[in-house]
């Protein structure tokens, strides 16, 4: 890797700009298929990808009538499996893949009745969910606060550790023969004016990486791309995300298996069970800009409505409290596919499904640079729909 | 500073173990009175000094009845000022002593009853105390809740930034020639028997420190200290205390500049601000052991009862939360003097006052160990009380 400041003279088949997971899965996947890839982050992921939770939860993520959305993210949560298990064959490392479920409880007939409307919802997408009663939730999940109402069991609404899940991808990415670079990505660089073919990428600290094909892949930093075209650089904003990372005392037995979900006073809230004795609770929604503070309010707000739920969280060790930003778009889709330049291509917007959608849009991307067409359920989600004189899906 | 594992062979006048405020204040002030001075301690200051909130609060923290704890806290405010303001100028860094006093707040009828019982009490040992409305309180700090029933200013009751203080005294030792092993002291060596005089302390490492004088200042490890009577290794007890550190956004103008007190749900609670912008919330009180953990529950209770005093507290970040063991006592009261063998002295047991009675005791070490008799106030928290056949005090 170039020190920092020297000039940097490389090229490559393909740039991708940002090494959260959906750069990273690209790079590794493209360097699969024969191509020479630099990839090129400041940091690799101290962005959105390690302050996840890692849930891999298509229905419950996407809300009626996002129907296009939904299918892509069965797509993603399809081929999520198989995707893992190369991972973690090709690494030797575990990505904490857990085939528990996720238990959504209800705290009255109010948020019960909200619940059955979800259930009907994704049952017609074909996922499976069963009905149990306040008994059965806390048979299942014995630390519940005893006053749950009701819940439905999602068997299908797996997790994984984000963090080993990106630690694996990089390691893979390397052993396939990516190359790290760095360096924030500041332009796309053209062969002559803004429509001539890609010709590389200019980097902060002055270098410049030659390559015919270009993947931004940068979050909810995107925008920040020179190239990009104009439409597209507004598209993506960062949504702030607080979590934070619970830990067992010594000794002290897990305190849930399945993935709980739950709406305390209005407020969604999430606890994921790691196989290291990690809880994951999670996570506001905030719209503040770059703004990555850990606040008062939100750490409190979070640890009220988890020991609501499940009161023995309050003797767990609070080891880390966590900001991310989240890349939004304005219809919560991706925003995957070929824009403006020839050899341009973009991977962003995942929003609140970055971990579920990275093998998929690995795939998709891939497929664009290889001249293949990508699945079918990627067509809704291409640049195309905010570039001028396109209208929305 | 020799390198772990290997033996060091030092000989010094005398060798302090524990590198708190405590211990480092008695280094200082024992280097500038001419001793030749080594202080031990692994990792100097990793330990309650640096988890405190800084109040220096003589009454506040005495219970009604301690009378003699009360008269050494005095001497000790007392002389805390020009203690100050001399390590300040020996270092030229300022300890961040604020002197806008302490708004002691009630939310009911009975709490204000109960501060005005305090209140009593304070008036009966001299210190200024000046009765306010719920307007008066507001008008004082503007964020405090409205439903603030009424509160006690105490002009007197002042603090310290605890980290600067700690940092500041470590510096004005150094500046006074004090040298420092980084190693546990492990025990007290005696040339014959255990009534025999101090010959110097064994550490952890397998090294040994030769000097006739050896003050014992390792808060709440002091008993693990061989070579101490049994019966004081049993007096210190840790008490775990949970705290906050707080941080106002770039741009947010300071929330409150007095030390606010209040009782909420039973429990105690206060917000100490420091002129850099932090702001400090604490404390729990837990017997726990040696366990360092910050815990969930006590994180949402200590924000929750925050909140609850001053709102605006959700707003600021939530930059540290941290835990400390304070080393407590039978009655309270700290330990400080010769205890057994001729050359030892211990200086311990300053349970939540330890940044308060720094300086006083320091002056009271220094005394004992330049022949001198202590401040009369010392009198009554003498080891002695606690070796067999002396009653309590």
């Amino acid at each position: 890797m170039p020190a920092k400041g020297v000039l940097v003279a490389v090229t490559a088949d393909v740039v991708i700009a940002g090494g959260g997971v959906i750069g990273t899965a690209i790079a590794w996947r493209a360097a699969m298929a024969g191509l020479d890839v630099v990839l090129a982050d400041p940091a690799q992921g101290d962005a959105a990808s390690l302050v996840a939770a890692g849930m891999l939860a298509p229905v419950s993520e996407a809300l009626f009538g996002e129907g296009a959305l939904l299918r892509v993210n069965l797509l993603a949560l399809a081929r999520f499996p198989s995707f893992a298990a190369e991972l973690e064959q090709v690494t030797g490392h575990r990505v904490g893949l857990r085939r528990e479920g996720t238990l959504a409880v209800a705290y009255d007939a109010g948020d019960y009745a909200a619940l059955m409307r979800l259930t009907a919802f994704r049952r017609s997408a074909g996922l499976e969910a069963e009905e149990l009663d306040s008994r059965a939730c806390r048979k299942l999940e014995s630390f519940l606060s005893p006053d749950v109402y009701g819940g439905v069991l999602f068997p299908g609404d797996w997790s994984v550790d984000n963090r080993r899940y990106a630690a694996a991808l990089r390691q893979a990415a390397a052993a396939a023969g990516v190359r790290v670079v760095r360096d924030r990505v500041t332009a796309v660089l053209t062969a002559g004016g803004a429509d001539g073919r890609v010709r590389g990428v200019a980097l902060a600290e002055g270098g410049e990486i030659g390559a015919a094909r270009v993947v931004v892949a940068a979050g909810s930093w995107s925008g920040a791309v020179d190239g990009v075209p104009a439409a597209l650089r507004s598209v993506v904003r960062p949504v702030k995300g607080q979590l934070l990372r619970l830990r067992h005392p010594d000794g002290m037995p897990p305190v849930l298996t399945h993935t709980i979900r739950a709406t305390v006073r209005g407020a969604d809230v999430y606890l994921v069970p790691r196989a290291d004795g990690e809880v994951i609770v999670g996570a506001t929604q905030e719209e503040r800009g770059q703004d990555l503070t850990v606040t008062a309010g939100a750490v409190h707000d979070l640890l009220h409505d988890a020991m609501s739920v499940l009161p023995v969280t309050s003797e767990l060790i609070l080891a880390e409290t966590c900001a991310g930003l989240r890349p939004g778009t304005p219809d919560n889709g991706p925003v995957v596919g070929g824009a403006g330049p020839v050899g341009l291509w973009v991977a962003t917007g995942h929003y609140r499904n970055g971990i579920l959608m990275s093998a998929a849009t690995a795939d998709a991307v891939v497929a664009c640079l290889t001249g293949r067409a990508p699945a079918a359920e990627w067509e809704p989600f291409g640049p195309g729909r905010f570039l001028a004189g396109k209208g929305a899906r």
